[in-house]
This record gives structure tokens, C-alpha cells and sequence, in this order.
């Protein structure tokens, strides 16, 4: 068996979030059913990271193994004919054989094998709301101060229990989580914000967004973000913030397996 | 009676076209239907430019005539409050009184005051589609020079007969236009056609980018745009480019009326 990598790339507004579900109505859903019908034998994936129902996929991974033999670009080609428009793989690559044994950490695996994870996300900042924008962006019509959000930023860098801004949902193992950068820019009335962690707890991003956005309009302190991280208590911070404008842009992996990284460069219309 | 002119942008995907249709699934339909429930008494609109289904509007300008008395912001904020979000009013100004009579120059009007129009047409150049793109963007796998393409365009700068360019449903009294300029301009894997002129044939910006789209190929030599403009044949020229990628950006009109003019700029997420 051979063990593929996929890069995959979605706009979420029409899915029921990326994870397969009853209904089929997911990104994995159709993903699969275009491999079926393109390999004419079901193909189970495996992900690097689920997205919720209307957050969007530019850098998003998954592998599957097979015993197939098709030209690698053939899968990019192949799949994509079955797809629909808001749904494509934009790169193949093969990696390696498998035995079908557990993960031991010298084979590739999408989500063991990510070292971290890099979601956007757009904010359309304007008294007036996008229609072109909308679905794609976030809406604040409060005036932001980007430097205000900039100086809150630093007191989440580094290794923290971030239940403060998790979901009841969640299902990870741990809060703690290690945040390795988060970045606030301004372009003209779009801001984007980057944050780059080794994994994310659920609602994490559009928690902290949130938060920011309190900071940023002068409803609270830029000192209040730190206190939230330390208070542990999701009932303090600010509502989780819209899917829109929640982008899933990179998962970064060892250069040894040689994966392109799409997403890690900026928002495709930039 | 006071002559209004609102500023529209949308997203033209899920509608048939600007102009109002039975089945009411358009733009105009869906505007004076919120515009209704806001005032409570029917208002027709009168716009500046028809754009086909699928067509994006960032510039579109509407005029209406009202005796009703509203802060004028308000017409922005109610008429939103009932449109869909891929529609909505950007900016209102009010400009002066008329008397119900007809255009005599001196009035604003939508359609008869405005002195150019500028349409961008966005095309995503790579190899592989792009999701977040679908619907948006015009698409074409071949690599396209942008050079080529530029070393086409002046044959049509200035007053023709765009005959060759024209739809065979097109309703316009005379197929003279005046084209003032037509950029192109690469940024990444997106290609953005700039096209101002005086009016525009039905289907003439996509069956212009089709036609500059085989030469920044290198089906056809650049000097080929202009034996095709001479011909007036439209059988001739290239198949008409998909309307994802168009977008209705700005109309200019005599800077005595001080409207605002956001499509003018690039793009929303440039």
C-alpha cells in the first residue's frame, strides 16, 4: 500500500463543516464520494484539522493509502471532475509504502505528523456591510484599532491553558496548547489576523477573534486578553465570533516530506 | 419629489441578472421588494447599467424619485435591514427636486447622466481551479502572457463600431462606442481586465477577455484583435467568456453631482 497526501482547498459556506456526517452534506463526505467514483473503490481520508460548518479550507491535508497505480497528477485531475465547484484538491504526492499498522511516527500522517496549525481570519472593518464579502469575512461596524489588539497579542505567545477560550464542545485531550505567533494587518478595510499554535482547541480562533475585537473597539483593555488567558473561564470572554471569515491556511510538516504549502502564503485574492 | 441615488454592490451568483424578471430573482427585484418594506409604498429604481445573471455589481448606481422625508443615512441602513446579504446599499445622497417630466440633461439620471462606465473582469490563470474562486473568477488552465494581450489592446482604444464584440440579443440603438482604456494587470495567478468606455455592448467585456484570452495563449497573434474589430463579424471572434470574473466597478458622472465612487478603487480584497 501506498500512503497519498492530498491538498485540499474549500469554500464552507454551502457544508456542514469538513468532518463526515449523516446527511453527507460535509467536505469529507463529497472528498470521498469523488474518490469513489473517480477509483471505483471506496478510499477512507484522514485530515490534518476539521473545520466547522461555514469555515473555509485553503491549505487543508488529508492522506489516504492504496493500492492504486495512477500518474500522481491523475488524482488531482481525477477527483476533481466529481467535485463540486466550492470543493477542489489542488496538489497530490505520494509518500511512502505502509504496512496498515499503527502510526509510530516515521510514517506520514496528516494530523500526527503536523507540527502546527495556521488559521486566518478576515474581518471586514466598515460602518457598512460587504455583500461581495459576505460568507468570506467577518463584520465589524465599530471602528478597530489594530496597534490596541497588536498590544494584547503578546501575553498569548508561548505554552498556556487556553480553556478561557474553548468550547463547550471541545474535544481535545488538553487546553494547553502551544501558540507561536499571532499577527493583527490592516489592509485598507479588511484586517487579518494570522495565528499560528501547534494545534487549536474548538472555537479557539473565533474565541480569541472575539476577544480582540472587544480590545480593538475600546470596550476593553488591551491588559484584559492576558487576565481572560489566566481566569481559565470561558463565561468571562467575549462571544464566539463568526465563521465567515475563519480560514484553515497551513499545516506545517517536516520539509522531509517535501509538501507544498499553498495556504501558508497570503489569502489567494490578496 | 426629491431624486435620490443609492450606491448598490452584490454578489451577481445567486441572482438572474439586475433586471427584474416575474420570478423576481433578481437584483432590481429584491432592492425595490426592501425598499418597499422600508417605506411602505412602492419605489421604482432606475439604474445605470444592466449586468446578466452571475455578474457582480461594486459600482452600481440606482436613482429613484420619493416625496417621503428620511435622514439619509437612514435609506442605507433600512433598505439593508431587508436585503439579502450577498445585496446591499452602500452609500444614499439626495440630489434635488424634479417635476416627473422627462430627462432634460439638467436632472441626474442613473443611466442617461452617467459618462463612462468601468468594468473589471477577474481570471484565475493556473493550472488547477480554485475553490475559494469558484463563481468569482473566470478560470483558464493555459498559461496566458499579459504582454501579448497589452500589445493587443490599442487597436480598440477610441471611437468603433463593436460589432464583432456584440451579442446577438444585444439591444443597443448603435454599435459605436468610445473606449477610453482597457488595462491588464497580473497579480499572482489572477489576471484583472480594466475596461472604461462611454457604453458597453451586451456580452462585449467576456467577449473581449475571450478574444485577448486566445492571444495571451498564442492561438491567435495580438494583431488579430483588430482585424476582428475591422471585420464588425462576430462569428469571427472567440466564444464568450464565463460571467464569473465580471464585475459592473464604477460610473462616472460629472463631479458636480459628488457622488461617491468605491468601485472606482481595485477590487474589495486587494
Amino acid at each position: 500500500m501506498k500512503r497519498i497526501a492530498l491538498g485540499i482547498q474549500y469554500d464552507g459556506q454551502a457544508w456542514q463543516g469538513y468532518q463526515t456526517q449523516p446527511g453527507g452534506h460535509t467536505v469529507q463526505d463529497q472528498l470521498e464520494a469523488a474518490m469513489l467514483r473517480f477509483a471505483t473503490v471506496p478510499l477512507a481520508t484522514t485530515c490534518a484539522g476539521r473545520t466547522d460548518a461555514g469555515v473555509h479550507g485553503l491549505g487543508q491535508v488529508v492522506h489516504f493509502d492504496t493500492d492504486l497505480t495512477r500518474e500522481i497528477h491523475g488524482w488531482v485531475r481525477g477527483i476533481n471532475a466529481f467535485l463540486p465547484p466550492s470543493i477542489g484538491v489542488r496538489w497530490a504526492k505520494e509518500l511512502h509504502e505502509v504496512d496498515g499498522g499503527f502510526h509510530d511516527g516515521r510514517e506520514f500522517h496528516a494530523r500526527f505528523s503536523a507540527r502546527s496549525r495556521t488559521y486566518h481570519y478576515l474581518l471586514y472593518n466598515n460602518a457598512i456591510r460587504s455583500p461581495l464579502l459576505a460568507g468570506r469575512a467577518g463584520f465589524c461596524h465599530r471602528p478597530l484599532d489594530v496597534e490596541r489588539m497588536r498590544a494584547a497579542v503578546p501575553a498569548l505567545i508561548g505554552e498556556h491553558d487556553f480553556s478561557a477560550f474553548r468550547a463547550a464542545s471541545c474535544q481535545a485531550k488538553t487546553p494547553v496548547k502551544l501558540m507561536h505567533e499571532i499577527g493583527v494587518e490592516r489592509h485598507g478595510e479588511l484586517i487579518v489576523f494570522t495565528l499560528r499554535a501547534s494545534a487549536f482547541l474548538h472555537h479557539m480562533v473565533r474565541n480569541l477573534v472575539g476577544a480582540l475585537v472587544y480590545i480593538g473597539s475600546g470596550r476593553q483593555e488591551p491588559e484584559w486578553l492576558g487576565q481572560l488567558l489566566v481566569s481559565k473561564n470561558r463565561s468571562l470572554a467575549a462571544p464566539t465570533f463568526m465563521p465567515d471569515g475563519l480560514y484553515l491556511a497551513d499545516i506545517e510538516y517536516d520539509a522531509k516530506w517535501g509538501l507544498p504549502r499553498e495556504g501558508a502564503r497570503a489569502l489567494p485574492w490578496f
